[in-house]
């Protein structure tokens, strides 16, 4: 699996797994399914794995529940969709405590209510050893309106709509066991807030033209982007939107703020990229609309690559992306 | 877990997981989805995980991804309904052999072909040391000819349209290392044949009442329709269709097919109960349609639970159905 990677066996399963019609399969955050007229179904699956996503003695079950909900929720957003019905498939060793699953269920219905989605069915099975949870969701959105990675434009501002970082030096403080100073970076580790409204909203702007979500870090998720819309991209690194917790605990014990806000992971916010001349207007109606920034941190080019710079000077950056095998 | 059992945990989510408006939820062997006027979406979810659905050395790895679509097909079959898009999620880890995977999915891909299914996606992830594998599949029924577990009613004839205990016998022959002798049965749990046409075909017919898929043996899922439906049953031992080759290994062996038949497990044939005066005209048509027979194999009762009889005479069965946890 090592010698293939994740991006290598998406693309097989592309190359092996032709589609017919007017479907969008594998690689968007979301495959697109026409319904009637004017509507599409998404449909988004993401997993939790024992001992690789979470460590059963740190995470509490409720927010593993919650966080495997959060992060379908996304997906769905990304692409301007209203998530509605779930399935969960749960693989537990026998001897799994059940006040730990119904903890973790309770997360799943805290999420479900707060997101309006029905939980409709799923598998229940058991495993040898870890425990192994999966979520399918399906939502729903206007056709015309769905943004896809693949639609950015040379000129386009690059933009994201939440800090970046925190919930990866979230995870770098448990691992550290300084999480006692950031509680703020454990919380959004533990408990992101993906972007439903504001995917909505923003897909409803045909000015914005290419969106997608930020799970596995900015670097990786961009080059993704940029890769699909057959572009390149810099990026400014002083305009990252770091936040302060995030800056007073990478000073405290040296860690590098650009590094964990480039390849953090789980930051669970979006990344879009719009015609440049309408950011200004887009950007004060966001802010009306949902009283927080939305952040302009660099421009789509028409060569390919992703580049940085740092007040206008061009700088080389060392990064290395979480990877899933 | 081991005290929740598997229908503790089902009945938990259920109580949990309240449904507002057209929708079916957990319960059956589909979601149901109302769609467009007439018609509705099914789902469904299906699992292998490793040392528990599957030996590591002992499966085809092509025959593991053709199972895990088989498995779902099955579900979809059973609602009356047509199988369409896929979503598939696994879950290795990172010193998987690239073969064994690329292999597996030769066997999905397989499979996809067959039942004219479209993968549109799903999510790839690493595990510590199992692998597991998830399948979503959605199918379209016409909505008034969905046929539900809950839907049998006292009188009518419960029929089957396959062998039964042929998959589990074969499991018992790998388990007993005495495969070379009975190719046919270990190809029966490596190879599933679920009934698409079958489903669809019976679905169509109004005197067909109540209809399930056999996963868990026949003592195991006839318990639930009938638990469904509020009603008990009664079979005749002497009317289960039990292969030849089954009955010759249980033979040789000392093994009980009867036994076998009853809570083998993932024969994946239809199980259904119909309106007792439409039953020749409906076999006869079976017959002609699809060149096999249709099983009659007892009656539902208006007292609840399942009893057993042996030509007419009354027995008592000590029988272990399959336990997930």
């Amino acid at each position: 699996m090592q010698d293939l990677g994740e991006e290598g066996l998406i693309q097989y399963l592309i190359s092996q797994f032709a589609l017919s019609g007017n479907l969008v399969g594998i690689g968007d955050d979301c495959a697109v399914i026409p319904s009637e007229k004017e509507t599409a179904w998404l449909v988004t699956t993401d997993s939790l794995v024992e001992g690789v996503h979470f460590l059963y003695d740190q995470i509490p079950p409720s927010e593993a529940g919650y966080k495997l909900v959060a992060a379908n929720v996304s997906d769905i957003s990304s692409k301007g969709g209203e998530p509605q019905y779930a399935f969960l498939t749960i693989a537990a060793p026998k001897n799994l405590d059940c006040e730990w699953l119904k903890s973790m269920l309770q997360g799943i219905k805290a999420a479900c209510g707060k997101w309006r989605i029905q939980l409709l069915g799923g598998d229940t099975v058991s495993s040898k050893r870890d425990i192994f949870l999966s979520l399918t969701l399906i939502g729903t959105a206007i056709r015309s309106k769905i943004k896809y990675r693949h639609m950015a434009r040379p000129g386009d501002t690059i933009c994201v709509t939440g800090y970046l970082g925190d919930a990866g030096a979230g995870l770098k403080c448990l691992q550290s066991n300084v999480c006692r100073q950031a509680q703020t970076l454990v919380h959004a580790h533990f408990h992101p807030q993906p972007n439903p409204k504001e995917g909505i909203w923003l897909a409803s702007f045909d000015e914005v033209h290419a969106m997608m979500d930020i799970s596995d870090g900015l670097n990786c998720d961009l080059r993704r982007l940029l890769s699909a819309s057959q572009c390149g991209g810099i990026i400014e690194i002083a305009n990252l939107p770091l936040s302060e917790m995030l800056l007073r605990v990478c000073k405290e014990y040296g860690w590098d703020p650009v590094e964990l806000g480039l390849t953090g992971g789980e930051d669970y916010c979006l990344l879009l990229t719009m015609a440049p001349d309408s950011f200004e207007k887009i950007q004060k109606s966001f802010y009306e609309t949902f009283e927080k920034d939305l952040f302009k941190i660099g421009q789509v080019l028409d060569c390919p690559g992703l580049r940085y710079q740092k007040q206008g000077q061009a700088v080389q950056l060392q990064l290395s992306d979480f990877e899933h095998f």
